[in-house]
C-alpha cells in the first residue's frame, strides 16, 4: 500500500513529513512558502518540488492540514463542528485529485453556540496529535491566533481563540507604542509585571497604554517595553482562557519552545504550574498520522 | 491689555481661537498641520501664517495646549500631577518667547500611584472647559487615546486612558479583520451587538477574533463588520471606565458629534442613559480661556 505523506501547510510556512509504515517520521522538510507565499499560487507544483521525490515504488497518499484548506488555499475544506476527534475528521476529509497521487485535506473545526462562534484550521490536527487517546484537559496553541481547546476523553469539546500574536505584531509595528520600543534581549521581570497586571485587571485596552505612560514617566526603560507588552497580552489571554477551565485540569502547550516557555511562565504566575510543553512540528506529524490511520481504517 | 489667543495644537490638527475681552470666541481657524504635520517643524512660522494677523494694536498673548507641549512639539511642558484644576495648571505653564508675542504652553496631566501611571496632554484643557466650576461627575473624551476623567468639585481627581481609537484604526488598516471589512454605512444593530458582548465578557482579545468567525460562518455580513468591531472596542472601554465610576455620577462626553453619539449610545446600552454631549472645539476654547484668566489673575 502507498505510504502516507503528511503536510502541515499554514499561512506563512509549510512542513512535510514522510512516514514509515508504523507512523515514525522518516524525514521532515520545511519550506517558507505558506499559502500566502506559494509561487504563482501553484500549490501542486510547490508540493511536487518540495517532496515529489518521496513517492516510492508503491506511490504515496497525501494528507494536508492548515490554511491550505481555506478559501485562499488549494481547495476549501468545510469546517467540522465541535465536538470532534480524529475519527470524525477522517470522515470529513476533502478529497483532491493530484498528479502526485490521491490527497485529502483535513477540515478546520468550528464552534457554534447561541452566544459564540469560533473557528480553527490547522490547530485541530496539532491538538489531536498532542494528546494521547482518552486524555482530558486543556491544550493551548499560542500564536498569531492562539487557541485554548478543552479535551474530553480525547475529543475537542470546545475552544476559544485569542488574537494575542497578531495584536502584539500590530502594536510593535504600527502603533504609538511600537515607536517607543528599543530592540533588546527580553526582560523576564517586565514580562512578569505585564502578566500580573493583566491577571489583575481585565481592561487590556487601557493597560496597553500604560506601556507608554510608564515609559514617559521613567518607570519602565525603553528596552523593557516589548517584554512588558508581551506580558500584558499573554496575561490577558491566560486570564480569559482560565475563565473557561476546570480548576484542576491538566494543561499542555503546543508550539516552538520560545513561545511555549512564555505561556508556561504566564500559567505559573497565574497559579497553574506544571503545564507540559509539546513541540508544534511533532504534534502536527502525530496528528496527521492519526487522522491518516483513521482514514485507512474507514 | 493684549487680547488672548488660544491654540489647541494636537498631533494631527490645530485649532486657534481669538477671544474678545469677555471670553467670547470672535473667530476660529482650523488647520491640518498638527505637531507631526507642521512644515519643517517650524511651529512659529506655521502659527504666524495661520493667525499672525490676529495681533491687534495692543498685541496678543498666546496660550497653547496639546501635543505642542510634548517632546516632539515646540517645547516640552512637564506634566502637572493629579488632582489639578485650571488655577493649578495656570501656575505650571511653560513660557515661550516668540516673535508673535508672549506665549505659554499648558502642561499635560499625569496620574501616578503605586499601581498605575497615566498621562494626558490636551484633553485636560478640554475637560476643564467642558464642566462648570464646582461640577462633579465623569467626563469622557473618546478618541485615539480616550480619557475617562473623574471630576470632583471642578478638579480632575483621576483619569484613565483607553487605546480605543488607535486599536480600531490598527485593526481596520493592518489586521486580518481589516481585510474582511467592506466599506458601508454604519450598522447600528451590529454596533449594539458588539457593545453588548463586550459589556458581558471582558476577553476583548478573543472577542475581536469573533468578527472573523462570525463573518466566516455567515452570521455577520461583511458590510456590518466595521460597526461590530467599533461596538466591541467602545463597549470594552465603557466596561472598564464604569468600573471606576460612582453609580449615580453625572456624565459628559466631549468630542465631534459623530464620536460622542456612539459613546452616548454605548453608555445607554450599559444602563447609563442621559450623558451630555459637548463639542470638543467649544470645550477646548472655554478651557483655554479659563486657564488664560487664571494666568491673568496670578
Amino acid at each position: 500500500m502507498e505510504r502516507l505523506i503528511g503536510v502541515d501547510w499554514g499561512t506563512s510556512n509549510l512542513r512535510a513529513f514522510r512516514f514509515d509504515a508504523a507512523g515514525g517520521v522518516v524525514e521532515r522538510r520545511d519550506a517558507p512558502f505558506g499559502v500566502q507565499a506559494t509561487p504563482d499560487g501553484d500549490f501542486e507544483a510547490a508540493l511536487e518540488r518540495l517532496a515529489g521525490d518521496w513517492r516510492t515504488g508503491g506511490g504515496a497518499r497525501w494528507l494536508l492540514c492548515g490554511m491550505i484548506g481555506s478559501r485562499q488555499g488549494w481547495r476549501e475544506a468545510a469546517y467540522a463542528p465541535c465536538p470532534t476527534d480524529g475519527a470524525a475528521l477522517a470522515k470529513a476529509l476533502t478529497p483532491l485529485t493530484t498528479r502526485l497521487g490521491p490527497a485529502w485535506i483535513v477540515p478546520g473545526v468550528s464552534l457554534e453556540t447561541a452566544e459564540r462562534v469560533d473557528v480553527m484550521r490547522g490547530e485541530e490536527t496539532q491538538i489531536l496529535g498532542a494528546v494521547e487517546p482518552g486524555w482530558s484537559g486543556v491544550v493551548i496553541a499560542p500564536g498569531t491566533h492562539s487557541k485554548w481547546a478543552t479535551i474530553q476523553a480525547g475529543r475537542i469539546s470546545g475552544f476559544r481563540t485569542f488574537m494575542t500574536g497578531e495584536l502584539f505584531a500590530l502594536l510593535k509595528t504600527h502603533s504609538i507604542l511600537g515607536r517607543m520600543i528599543e530592540v533588546a534581549p527580553s526582560d523576564p521581570d517586565a514580562f512578569a509585571l505585564g502578566v500580573l497586571r493583566a491577571l489583575d485587571d481585565p481592561a487590556i485596552t487601557s493597560l496597553l497604554f500604560s506601556a507608554r505612560a510608564e515609559a514617559l514617566m521613567g518607570r519602565i526603560a525603553p528596552p523593557s517595553i516589548e517584554s512588558y507588552l508581551s506580558g500584558l497580552l499573554i496575561g490577558t489571554e491566560v486570564r480569559g482562557g482560565l475563565t473557561g477551565c476546570a480548576p484542576g485540569a491538566a494543561m499542555a502547550v503546543i508550539g516552538a519552545p520560545r513561545i511555549t516557555a512564555l505561556m508556561v511562565q504566564a500559567l505559573d504566575i497565574a497559579g497553574r504550574p506544571g503545564a507540559r510543553s509539546i513541540d508544534g512540528g511533532e504534534a502536527a506529524a502525530r496528528g496527521l498520522w492519526r487522522i491518516g490511520q483513521a482514514l485507512a481504517e474507514a
